[in-house]
């Protein structure tokens, strides 16, 4: 693969999709069953028919038929020879200069739909969902708030990366409407709570990686096999309704405050896809234990944003910019330590990263941070201002990695608030 | 249903599984796949063979077939009405005046296996799991070991029932061996962690309740039809792992401490079959808001115990002796808040209670109380003692309710520790 791939599909310079990428979805079209793709330019290549008609020939997927489903979870299991095999078939069916598809017009009109005529779904049957909390300075201003910048950190929180289980049932894909939680509020001056509808709810821009084969139940997966268990990345929204959580989140960590809803973009893209973009892991001070070295774990150079759009505005406002690779711990981190008192992951398992916050002002990743708990307001073009999200405010996430005249794309995970019901 | 309700089967005084039990779970026999069965006395009646032969007629089953498969769930996703309709038929079916299986041994046969001749599955494919934390009295131990009695119990802990997300890849059938975990450690005086196998590795006794319907995404399951959504209960040991908690667990909840196994019984004792035992919730002071309040709201009167045998031990030793009733906050209260803010429960998710201990110092549910954090060690018959579990112990929980001249048993969870790997 190089940058000089070129596909006989017309693909705009700034698109998320070009051949580079190839990331993997489960899409619906109209009249017809949920199904695997790739996307490519602003077209999506349906790798269900495609693999009826035979030119998904994979040694791995011996005789299953492995994209006719609704999730991604059997190719998912099947690891990374298989992924790398389908990915560089497909790359090789996608070129200019391949003819299979380019001068077979029949052909292209039964594998190729526009995305605008399609319904995107989840990509997998996410089974479990853990959510880490790796960005150093989200951790630090978090910390400052609650506690002062002099214990901002816990003790743990450089030694290992500090994660928790989420709810897998609440994950929606973009563009899923999200619906304020109602839940109990304590006041800062009041004796009991309230039951009420959030008066703080919050984005917290993150990325999440889809596992692949996984491990046996008492089997931790060593550090420097961890890349072979990462299919690939989404950018996730993991909305909160940071007064739930201020009451509710001792001692056992956060629970109704983010389990109401958990958006995700629908494309993933691959680890293949991304290594143009990997960079060494800077050095972590403390050394990690040596279960969490490895020799060349890296981090991802990836360009991520947040828009706000309110109902009055007429496009959306970026309120921040940060980049993936502000984590403070690695994905290989991430897994080895997930694994490592013999926890299985399995097929389809979501791990995603923390809110990434970059180390100034405006690449903070989400409400709490940005207005520093309400104080200082976000001002909007139009005159609007932000303490939080209110309803019929839409929140986009995008991100992308830039290459040499391409973008290795995310394209995007959106969602409007709905008033709370009741 | 009533206790002078008899089988035809031979059924000991002193089973857990008499005909006012019939408890659903999945079993596989020798030669054949897994699918649904009740236990009654020694024996399982199979219930995909039952379906089979046309026993099974229940209106809400349509033209499914619902106990072929290896889990419960499209069962639990019937309802109520369907559960109560079929454990009504099995008890007609099962009783000593029915003839149909009674007087035809070709047919019973078919139809019932020794239980010692099958191996138990999990009942359900639990897409997510939550941890209660709903005892007041090992709330209240807990929080007086790491802050004394004054501050023992966090502010929100009367307000409302705290939980967590738990891990579901890592929930067990009883009789999994348990791997001990190694996982970093912070001893008292060190200043870096070390990475080691546990040195305090608990059980904790509890229950769990396996969800029917559920709810959609946004819409709360208020908390007067929470039972609709209640199918029934099993046995659960939530194994922690106490070195590893204590290092890990803040800000956000205990994560590899008790994600490397959770075990539970294998059968569900429906809410139907404990009905007798049924006993109203105590008031709560503070009286609980709104929407965590019912007209008669429960607690069930269940006997629970722990037994403990080492290596060397011939027989088990019983360490505590607790009850369900000891419980803080009800089923429905747990499972209304769960929803009140929107998270959707999906048919075969477990919420668990929590450890269950009593207000007596023999009534605690795990080590960490039972031996005041390594203080007071128990004393075992033989002349051994326990700060935590070793290496090949055998750890027990059983428990049933007691009615007139028979109980409705939950069988037991058990499993052996194994020694930590490398």
């Amino acid at each position: 693969m190089s940058n000089s791939l070129r596909s006989f599909i017309d693909i705009a310079a700034d698109s998320h999709f070009p051949i580079q990428n190839l990331p993997f979805g489960i899409f619906k079209p109209k009249n017809a069953t949920a199904r695997a793709g790739i996307a490519i330019g602003d077209l999506i290549l349906d790798l269900h028919v495609l693999e009826e008609k035979g030119f998904l020939r994979i040694p791995e997927f011996g005789a299953r038929a492995v994209f006719g489903a609704d999730s991604l979870n059997a190719f998912l299991s099947l690891g990374r020879p298989a992924w790398r095999r389908t990915r560089e078939l497909l790359q090789h069916l996608l070129a200019a200069e391949t003819s299979d598809l380019r001068d077979n017009s029949e052909l292209r009109e039964q594998v190729f739909h526009q995305q605008s005529d399609v319904t995107m779904q989840l990509p997998a049957r996410i089974g479990d969902y853990t959510d880490f909390y790796s960005s150093f300075h989200h951790a630090h201003n978090v910390g400052t708030m609650l506690r002062g910048p002099e214990t901002a950190l816990m003790p743990n929180w450089k030694w290992l990366p500090v994660g928790y289980h989420g709810r897998a049932s609440s994950i929606v894909p973009s563009g899923t409407d999200v619906r304020r939680p109602r839940g109990q509020i304590k006041l800062p001056d009041a004796t009991s709570p309230i039951f009420a509808a959030s008066r703080s709810l919050d984005f917290e821009l993150e990325t999440a990686f889809l596992i692949g084969p996984g491990n046996s139940l008492g089997e931790p997966v060593p550090i420097d096999r961890a890349e072979e268990h990462i299919f690939g990345m989404v950018l996730m929204n993991d909305w909160s309704a940071r007064d739930v959580q201020t009451w509710e989140y001792q001692p056992l960590g956060p629970f109704l405050a983010k389990n109401f809803c958990t958006s995700i973009s629908p494309w993933v893209v691959t680890l293949d896809a991304l290594q143009p973009f990997r960079r060494p892991l800077p050095p972590q001070d403390p050394e990690p234990l040596s279960y969490l070295r490895a020799e060349t774990d890296s981090i991802y150079d990836i360009e991520l944003e947040a828009r706000l759009q309110t109902a009055s505005m007429t496009e959306p406002h970026v309120i921040t910019r940060t980049n993936f690779r502000h984590l403070y711990w690695s994905m290989s981190q991430q897994l080895a330590h997930h694994t490592v008192g013999g926890c299985n992951l399995q097929p389809g398992d979501l791990l995603a990263s923390g809110t990434i916050s970059g180390p100034t002002e405006d690449s903070r990743g989400c409400m709490l941070e940005l207005t520093w708990r309400g104080a200082n307001p976000i001002s909007l073009p139009g005159g609007e201002s932000r303490k939080w999200l209110e309803d019929g405010d839409t929140l986009t996430i995008g991100g992308y990695a830039s290459g040499d005249g391409y973008r290795v794309g995310f394209g995007k995970v959106t969602g409007k608030v709905l008033p709370a019901v009741g």
